[in-house]
């Protein structure tokens, strides 16, 4: 039985995990770990958590004591505390995480957990998020018609482990298993192209209009739901996005490498039947079996 | 005083004029024009015009006996209707439009209205819309809160124009004069660009992915809110936006190929400080004055 759960990064995504654990009727204790200490208050006063660990003694107990441990915080920082909990969790504990790229954790998994004497890894990834993170917007809700995927480093299956996917259940995701290198194609596409271009297209108008009053005002008073839904993205912090494109770098430039010249390919044809084509294709797409199912 | 109105082309944003006109407390007559028996028919079905003109007689009779003839299709058929209607209508007849792009329009009216004998024509644009047409989907309220954006050719001001105005501001839209070859300019930014993009970017995943059903499900699974909404406007109709492509074609093209370099910038920084600066410019446009301010 799951008693103790510690969520390491009670932003965004590891405060709403403690929320829907609530939500969800989980009656043990869980203890947040964050080195942004306003972040730590905030998770405490949403009762996102029941306690906070902040000292060297607290995080050693919080960590070794807890029988699932959370990791909620960008990737790079995943494998940093992947590195300091091998050599001292015991096999009975699971460790899983939230990370947005998975091939460089799964590995760091199947090397240092999952063996003799180690404890249990299973890399997971909630797609669920807003453009803006921090405890504050965290809802218990955020993770309902979800998919939660999981890139598990083998079929073993320990306690904890089948009984971490009945909470995910519970928190009203739907849970996915895939090979960790093809999530991170497949997230590629649906997740770290769309954050790109949208970055881009918003550093754009910033830098084209901000210097000039007129024009900037004129986007604003004109801009609409378009412009909004594709810049929206746009607010999305460096210091998580960093980490995507530092892990997935090779299936995001061919992702963006084959959007440009589809651009390029439009731009061409804008007085040309090709332009029909395009649109066909991108009507297809909405109408068809690939566009993103829920509403 | 506008007791007839005429609206030519009774889709999605004809048919809500015809629906704000009356909500407003508009008590003349509303008379619809369309090639398409289906829309003028679902115009009707949704009050949002009083009668319907189809023979030839009825064209003649509804465009010459209008106080005001709204041209609501799509840029080349407002520009053919304008050839059409400007030899027979009178001084105190007005024409406006709502098509996406201005520039021609307003060369135009220029030309062949606005001068001795002939009906005044005022060029606008409502920055409303939704990603699939048709009057089925009309709503009254679809321009409280918009921009509906004028391109005036001169600076005379006929009576039925500044009563037009006054019920275009009781539809809740906030009115915005502009000239023309500007309002196209701003337009392939914040409205064209957007479009192109998302139909490029739905075309590339149709490509990609719809021939090949394990990693399509994959994605209709796992694709969120970001690919949703930077994909929706890929289920706009060719129809409408050929005739944009065609009448503001420099503007757009300049705005691809600059969002194309950006994009190509932004791939060969993703391992760089560089992608810091992109993040850092594209936040402040989400958190500032260029920002389109609607929520």
């Amino acid at each position: 039985m799951i008693e103790r759960v510690t969520i390491v990064g009670t932003g965004l995504i590891g405060a709403s995990i403690g929320l829907a654990l609530k939500r969800a009727g989980f009656d043990g204790i869980v203890t947040g770990i964050d080195t942004n200490a306003a972040e730590l208050s905030a998770a405490l006063f949403a009762h996102a958590i029941d306690r906070v660990a902040s000292s060297e003694l607290e995080l050693r107990q919080a960590t070794e004591q807890a029988d699932v441990v959370v990791l909620a915080v960008p990737v790079l920082a995943v494998l940093d505390w992947m590195q300091r909990l091998a050599p001292v969790l015991k096999p009975h504990q699971l460790v899983t995480d939230a990370g947005s790229t998975k091939l460089q954790i799964a590995e760091m998994a199947r090397e240092q957990f999952n063996i003799d004497g180690t404890a249990r890894f299973l890399p997971g990834h909630p797609m669920a998020g807003k453009e803006q993170g921090g405890a504050a917007l965290a809802e218990a809700e955020l993770f309902r018609g979800a998919t939660w995927l999981f890139t598990p480093v083998d079929r073993a299956e320990q306690a904890h482990e089948a009984e971490w996917r009945a909470w995910v259940a519970r928190f009203g995701a739907h849970a996915m298993d895939m090979d960790a290198a093809r999530h991170d194609e497949i997230c590629a596409w649906v997740s770290h192209l769309p954050q790109m271009l949208s970055t881009a297209l918003a550093a754009l108008l910033e830098e084209t209009f901000a210097g000039d009053p007129a024009r900037r005002d004129e986007i604003a008073a004109i801009g609409g739901r378009a412009l909004r839904e594709t810049t929206r993205l746009g607010a999305s912090p460096y210091s998580m996005w960093r980490d995507v494109a530092l892990t997935n770098t090779e299936p995001i430039a061919a992702t963006l490498h084959a959007l440009e010249q589809r651009l390029a390919h439009l731009r061409e044809n804008l007085r040309t039947p090709e332009l029909k084509e395009e649109f066909r294709l991108a009507n297809e797409f909405r109408a068809g079996k690939t566009r993103p199912g829920k509403p």
